[in-house]
């Protein structure tokens, strides 16, 4: 390494802009000064909402590296090159002149949440299997009532499909594995060798499945049809955890809810909600075509007061909060900490870098 | 194996009563007569209750071998010599002459209920850390809130307590190690070599740690300062998935939830509702001493119309219904067709036999 790489770490030319829901961390900063003395660091705590607003100009004054929580104004940031978001799914800066910039490298957080939504996911699929909402309402009468007629089953045996084997699939995957389920994965891109099915995402230790050793079958494609396949193979849960793209957009229409039909499968939706069709949703729900949803997410979204999908039967509803936990922002520094070696040139290359042709 | 073994397996000097709250499962018992040509085969549906009650006579009459629900009036089975109960405890049976017989065996339905009642422990954790049951309200409001101040945690890193490392705690680890979760195991006797940190249990393919490999620690002992000692480990969760003994009756009581205060452990039982002290746990709630606790039987039990335990903070209760799934007459005649295949000389031993030194 020596001298090459001590001068190429210094980044001793950038500016370096935090633009984060959280109050400055001093310890960090300092941490990272250390580091790298040269490197002019900048931090603008945010609001926690989802409208992006422009910053004062003084704030981006010679930015060339964001880690940032929403959108801004690409012109105000002629000389970025490296993006780092805060959130797995890209979906609200594809629009962006940033992100069509082909020099400007865009790198996700993902997996900085695949650990609290997998377990949102599995959560809710006890929650509903082991009637955990009943009882609870049972609860509030004070009496000691068995309920006998509801119908409990476990796990062992049956077929979890994931829509989506990322960062997050992953996790829910080890988690279906633990519970002694099947799991079945589908891809975009086909995972003919040990390589192809490894993921080089960001990890929190100890959870997910980065070498893709889990699924005991494994289908791939962007075709309706080879979608359609994989939703016949008799899945007694159906994980969305797909990045919202066009080809991903209404993946799940009432054709998928018939298919669907078949083994009444329970739907869990982390992703976003324009995955599934509302309506179309609330149609299977209200015929009992599938057992029951979990979903982190609608469309719309904020899914209006007094929408029928609130009061459907056997849904479970959450306003968009799976991917929060106290350790978010830690991992998210690790993946920046990890990034800037890469830029530095202290370590070869970057983890979840976006390929911006698939926009995920 | 040859002409000793096919006179042994004939198990034609014998009587077997199944005892069980399931109507007569015509294709099971023609394939068990099938298998033991010579063997009476004598089928008793009994009510689902929890109120032991003496059958008619001519259904004991000659009975070698029962698989019993309830305990029976000893007097009535002289020739029994194998009991196979359907419950994983036998707190029930402990006083009976049968059981205090030593030339009766004893074997339990352990292992059959693990996957659901470990998924009962996993999904009420979860429940709780995710706060389902506040957006299950919030819901009912139909109105997108995000509630940005309730406190939401995931489990990677966490530390899980296992009291009584058995074949539900065994599936609890698989499912915390899953999740990120450090496990640390206890158990009555020491564990200082791979063979013994086995456990022959019955157990359904593809859950539980029949090898006990996934605890990080390992404790034992029978006396109070080993349990103290191990409850002091700064635990996030502690299942209680003990037998209910004499050594185990009131465990947790007041001094253990002053050890318990310092991390707010969250307490989840599954076993016996004497294992804790009812008024002492009211009282670590209501004064935030653990985080919260999750019940599946309680004492007394049923637990009274009204009874305080119901409204206390943080608590989660059902009643006593965590072992149920469609799935367990099945596992419990794998069970039953395994020791009869022991009994016969088929195969060498039995599974799940009590130790009845300890009671479990
Ligand atoms: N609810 C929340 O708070 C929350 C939080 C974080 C993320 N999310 C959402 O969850 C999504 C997934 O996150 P992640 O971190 O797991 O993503 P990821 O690691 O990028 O994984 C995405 C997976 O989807 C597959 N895929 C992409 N396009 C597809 C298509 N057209 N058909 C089928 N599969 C396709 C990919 O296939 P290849 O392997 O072939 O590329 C990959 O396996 C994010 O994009 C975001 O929208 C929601
Ligand atoms: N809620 C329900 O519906 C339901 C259903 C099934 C079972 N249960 C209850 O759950 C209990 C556990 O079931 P299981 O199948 O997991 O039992 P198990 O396989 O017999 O395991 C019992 C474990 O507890 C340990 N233990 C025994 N006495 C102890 C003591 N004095 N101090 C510390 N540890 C002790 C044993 O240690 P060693 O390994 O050293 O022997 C063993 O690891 C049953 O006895 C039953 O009461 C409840």
């Amino acid at each position: 390494m020596g001298s090459l790489n001590a001068a190429a770490s210094a980044l001793d030319k950038d500016v370096l802009l935090f633009e984060v829901p959280a109050p400055r961390d001093e310890e960090w900063i300092s941490h990272l000064q250390n580091k790298y003395p040269g490197l002019e660091i900048r931090w603008h705590t945010s609001e926690l909402t989802m409208a992006p607003k422009a910053l004062p100009k003084e704030v981006y004054d010679g930015v060339t590296l964001l880690v940032g929580f929403m959108p801004h104004p690409a012109e105000m940031l002629p000389k970025v090159r490296y993006v780092q978001l805060m959130s797995a799914g890209a979906d609200r800066w594809i629009t962006n002149d940033l992100y069509k910039n082909p020099n400007v490298t865009f790198c996700t957080a993902n997996g900085t949440h695949a650990p609290q939504i997998a377990e949102w996911v599995i959560g809710t699929w006890l929650m509903a299997n082991h009637k955990f909402i009943n009882y609870a309402e049972e609860q509030k009468k004070a009496t000691w009532n068995r309920m006998s007629s509801l119908h409990i089953e476990d796990s062992p045996g049956l077929r979890m499909g994931i829509l989506g084997y990322g960062a997050i699939g992953r996790h829910c995957a080890r988690l279906g594995q633990a519970l002694g389920m099947k799991v079945y994965a589908y891809t975009r891109s086909e995972k003919a060798t040990p390589e192809a099915r490894k993921d080089d995402s960001y990890v929190v230790p100890g959870t997910g499945d980065p070498d893709g050793l889990i699924p005991v079958k494994w289908f791939h494609g962007s075709s309706k049809d080879s979608v359609n396949e994989f939703l016949a193979q008799d899945l007694d849960l159906l994980v969305i955890s797909l990045p919202l793209t066009d080809a991903t957009r209404y993946i799940i229409s009432k054709e998928q809810f018939e298919i669907l039909a078949k083994k009444k499968t329970f739907v869990s939706n982390i992703a976003r909600g324009q995955h599934i069709n509302t309506d179309d949703l609330i149609e299977a729900l209200n015929e009992g075509k599938i057992r029951g949803a979990a979903l982190d997410v609608a469309d719309p979204e904020p899914l209006t007061d007094g929408h029928p999908l609130w009061s459907a039967p056997n849904v479970f509803i959450t306003p968009h909060v799976s991917w929060q936990t106290p350790h978010l922002f830690q991992r998210i520094k690790a993946v920046v900490e990890r990034n800037l070696e890469g830029l530095s040139g202290k370590r070869p290359g970057l983890i979840n870098v976006m390929n911006k042709t698939y926009g995920y």
